[in-house]
């Protein structure tokens, strides 16, 4: 069956976020009250699959073989 | 108030989406079944605001001002 596996890839707490950073400043800069601005990544990948838990699986083994650095990074995965 | 919002910057149908196929060719090479990949940004932004559509409002204005290029980019916008 084809699943739809909804990936958010964001850095560790502690983490420097240069991008987040400069998003910060740039939006006060133009005047907005921003308190901080954090970037991650989004993923949307279709994919075959015999079921949901097998579906979530391969996602996971995704995220930890090449998706995600594990030291830096957290993930959470949606199948639907 | 203190709003937290959500953004997801991603590219419009039809738009080339190298990183998307980079993952994709990827994937398959190491073996799995995968149909398709989107690579899209999600921004977390704390802003201070009036109320929840006052936040919105400020929110679509950087969008549309500096995070996304409307001639390219779809994006959406949760506020919490």
């Amino acid at each position: 069956m084809r699943y739809c596996a909804e990936i958010t890839i964001q850095l560790k707490q502690g983490m420097l976020d240069p991008e987040g950073e400069t998003i910060q400043r740039a939006l006060t800069h133009l005047g907005y009250a921003v308190k901080s601005a954090h970037a991650a990544k989004r993923l949307l990948i279709e994919l075959e699959a015999d079921d949901a838990d097998d579906a979530t699986r391969m996602v996971d083994e995704m995220c930890r073989k090449m998706l995600a650095n594990p030291v830096i990074h957290n993930y959470s995965i949606v199948i639907r």
